[in-house]
Parts: structure tokens; C-alpha cells; sequence
């Protein structure tokens, strides 16, 4: 891992901007670097500059649909250069968590073809039988228009019965509730998480993306860094939660989702607040 | 309603047992006249004793996926002649519910072709498009096997998006979570609940299967009596509930799928409990 990343020891001074002492940053993706394909203006630059000023930098999303492998085309669209290493998607995420968990275990998925892969990579086995699932994985189980996936249509009986007949345990990849998109809302991995807790009065055991820790506790040991010396950009309020409960630099950025009062209205006060991730770099002056 | 059931004017005087001075009887139907396909012995003699000793009966079921043209059959093939007077699904008194609340409604479904049979048999217009929808109406979404009905596969986005952007009401048929099939349990109506309520963060407006008293007190209505009047006979605890949030007579038969102990350790004590139906006409010393 070191190897992979700059060599930072040298910044473990710090220097004058309180922003600049941190060492490693985390960038959540959309509403960060990009609006859906839009990409934010100049983001790519200030990835270049903080990485050319020493900087570790890898991002993080709450995807629960696409491996690492997908989001390389979506970085170099943007004009980003990032390998699968720079990545951690919450399908990745949950991958990981599970197989330290419990390498090999067996696994029942609800969700994509790209969580699949990454269950996979992690040396999980997916298996269509519930009764022999140790793990229920739990993504979005809805395509791009709302409809069920028709690969998951007999999914959500299936991870029902995995956690009521055999026991497994109950990971869900994020707990987003919906999306917009062309013809209205859609539903994210929460309808699944939803239906399950009802029926069997339930929380999942974990949910990896965030506001939850896991998922950000999986950049930093990636990144080789503690909490303290890392900064999490983002532009929604799950993000600076996310970054506060680790004890992290909270940086928020206006080109989101979420405006700065619908933030403040939710009791979240992050670190810093900026238009545009290129405006993190006002410590070299431009 | 007082022509189609017998007179009971002559039954208002108290008998002498105290069961017997009911004027109406509410049957539940699964674990109480039937188990799946199998009649409970002597329950359709119990039923034709009950008629024919002047006693107004009824029968109620959480059932939301069939219309009362579908329990029809049902019911002949258990030897229990029936009209769909005789009978309130969940299907049916939804459909009541809400053409009650506003007649000729604009409704979007999720369900199967029993609920919208109801919802139009009681003029609601069925509507495809959530953006028109006054009303979400829910029943199951799922098969016999688990599999999502294919007509429904983007019924839960269209829930969704009538729910949060056109603001419908939101009615559920009932609140059932699981029910036990072939190849291990599969989903209630409470999947679809749980799917909705979970990204929108809100429970539905009504519920009207048991253990709510709504499915109860249309049948109440259609058989003219008060609730002191009548008792409800059931196998689980929501019959008993429902019986006792409306002051109903409660009886509760251990032909069905809870145990009395268990009943007990709910915390329901019913007024009367029996084996079997037929037990109820003790009173006749036969």
C-alpha cells in the first residue's frame, strides 16, 4: 500500500493552511467531481494539483451497482487517471467487509451484475440456494427506469428466506432510500432493506456505505492513514457524518446535491464549506 | 342488508348462554374453516346450524390478492354455500375504504388482478400513471413461488413516485409480513409496506386487514348489527385484536396456525376458545 501511494512523511509537519495539513483525501463522486456526466469545473485539476502537491487522494461512493471496474470508464470520461485501487465503492466496500468477516463466505445477493463481481473479487461465493447462505448482501435490486431487475425478481423472497430459515447475517451496502431520475424518483438499495425489516422486524446487521463508518474506515486503511490526518469532501450530509464520526477533516462543497442552509437545518456544522473542490487548493494561492 | 340476512328481531332477548346471545357471527376463514385446501371437519355443519338457529354469519379474510368472485369457489369446494354478500376480503373492504373516503377515486394498485377486480367493482378508476394517482392501494406483489408478479415489476417505482410526487394517500389491504409455502416463507403485503415506508419515511394513512378494526367494521355493517351484538371467531391473535378494539365478543379455535400458549404470551386473552367451530354450538347441547 505504501508503495502504491506518495511517499507523504514529509508533510507530517504542519504547515500553514489548517486544510493543507491534512496528508490524505477522500472525495465522494457525485455532487463532488461530477453531475451525473457533467463533470464539475476544474475538479479534475485540483485532483492533479493536490495529487503533484504530495497528496493521497481516493474516492469513495455509495454505488451499489457497479464494480471498480465500471467506474474507471466514468473517471476517464471525466478525465480523472485512477486505477481500481483509487476506488472504493460500496459494492467494493461490502465485499471487503464480509470477507474479513468471514473469507469465503457463502453469500446471497440482492443487486447488480457489479456488486456480484466485487463479492466475487473478494473471494465470496455467491450462492442462488438461500438455505446455504451464511450472508445476505443486500444492493439496489431496481434498473435505471424502476423496474425490478429481472434477474432480481424472486430475489427478495430468496434473501428473506436465507435470513429466516438458515440464519445468515444481513449486510446492506448503503442505506439510500431514493434517486432522482428522468420520469421521477426511483428506489435505492432502502426499498430492499425496507421490505425485509418489516417482515421480519429486523435491522440489518451492517450497512457499509455511508453515513456509516465502514465504508470510510476501508478508504483510510487503503490510504495508510489515520483519521486525524485525512480530509472527506463531500456535498451531502451522510458525507460530513460520516467524516465526523472517525474524527476526520469535514470539507463540504456546494456543487451538490444539498444546499449549505439544508445542512446547517440538519445540525451539521462540517470543518469547511467551499463552491467547488478547486477552491480547496486556495492554500497554494489560485 | 336486512332483507338479505335472516330476521334477528326475535334473538334480542338474552338466551341463556352467554355465547349464544350473540346475533351475529364474523368467521374468520383460514385455520378457522379450512387449512389450505382442507376443511376443518364439520365446520360447514357448524356454519349451517348457526343459520339455521337465526344467527347472521360472515365471513372476513386478510386475503389481498383474490376478489370475493375468486373466494366463490372456495367456498363451494369446502361445502359452504356463500354469495359475495357472505364474504370480506381485504380486497374488498379496501376497495369500501376508500371509495367510502372519496367516491370514484383515482387509485394506483400494486397487486394482483383479485384487488383491482374490487377496486373497480366499487367505481374507482385504476389509474397507470402515479402522477394522476389521489390513492396507493397495496396488497402483495408476489407470487405463490416468491417471484415479484411480472405485472408488477414497476408497481413499487410507481407507489414511489405517487407517494412522493403527487401526494397520494397511502392505503395498505393488510398488515401481513410472511406466510409460510411450498419451498419456505414467502413475502405479505408487509414487503410492500415495509419497501415504501422505509424510502419515504412514513407510514401508510389506513390499514385494513386485521388486526385493524376497518376490515371488521364494514363487516359489521354489512350485517346490520352493532359490535355488542356479534362475536368474531378467529385462530390468531389479530382476530381476537380486532374483535376487542370494536367491545366484539372474542373466540378464539385451536384448528389454526397459533397455539393458544402462545396467544397467551401475547398478552390476548379471548372470551371463548374452542378446538374446532363446531365446538361453538355446544350451546344447542349437540
Amino acid at each position: 500500500m505504501a508503495s502504491y501511494f506518495p511517499d507523504v512523511t514529509a508533510n507530517r509537519f504542519p504547515p500553514q493552511h489548517p486544510l493543507q495539513r491534512n496528508l490524505g483525501f477522500i472525495f465522494d463522486v457525485d455532487g463532488v467531481l461530477c453531475r451525473g456526466e457533467d463533470v464539475i469545473p476544474r475538479a479534475p485539476e485540483a485532483i492533479e494539483r493536490l495529487r503533484r502537491g504530495g497528496k493521497r487522494v481516493i474516492f469513495i461512493s455509495n454505488n451499489s451497482t457497479k464494480s471498480r471496474a465500471d467506474y474507471i470508464a466514468k473517471f476517464e470520461r471525466m478525465g480523472i487517471p485512477v486505477t481500481p485501487d483509487d476506488l472504493v465503492l460500496s459494492t467494493y466496500a461490502t465485499a471487503q467487509y464480509v470477507a474479513q468477516e468471514r473469507p469465503g463466505a457463502k453469500v446471497y445477493m440482492v443487486g447488480a451484475p457489479g456488486l456480484a463481481a466485487e463479492l466475487e473479487l473478494a473471494g465470496l461465493v455467491l450462492v442462488e440456494d438461500p438455505f446455504q447462505a451464511e450472508y445476505v448482501v443486500v444492493g439496489s435490486a431496481f434498473d435505471g427506469t424502476g423496474r425490478i431487475r429481472e434477474d432480481n425478481a424472486h430475489r427478495i423472497t430468496g434473501a428473506l428466506r436465507a435470513l429466516y430459515h438458515a440464519g445468515a447475517k444481513f449486510i446492506a451496502t448503503n442505506p439510500d432510500r431514493i434517486f432522482p431520475a428522468k420520469d421521477g424518483v426511483i428506489p435505492g438499495t432502502g426499498a430492499v432493506i425496507g421490505a425485509l425489516s418489516y417482515m421480519l422486524d429486523r435491522e440489518p446487521d451492517a450497512v457499509i456505505g455511508k453515513p456509516s463508518k465502514y465504508i470510510v474506515e476501508i478508504a483510510l486503511s487503503r490510504l495508510g492513514l489515520s483519521p486525524g490526518e485525512c480530509a472527506i469532501v463531500g456535498d451531502m450530509d451522510t458525507d460530513m457524518l460520516a467524516g465526523k464520526r472517525l474524527g476526520m477533516t469535514t470539507v463540504f462543497v456546494r456543487s451538490g446535491a444539498m444546499t449549505e442552509e439544508k445542512l446547517h437545518s440538519l445540525g451539521v456544522k462540517p470543518d469547511f464549506a467551499f463552491d467547488s473542490v478547486i477552491d480547496i487548493l486556495a492554500w497554494e494561492g489560485g
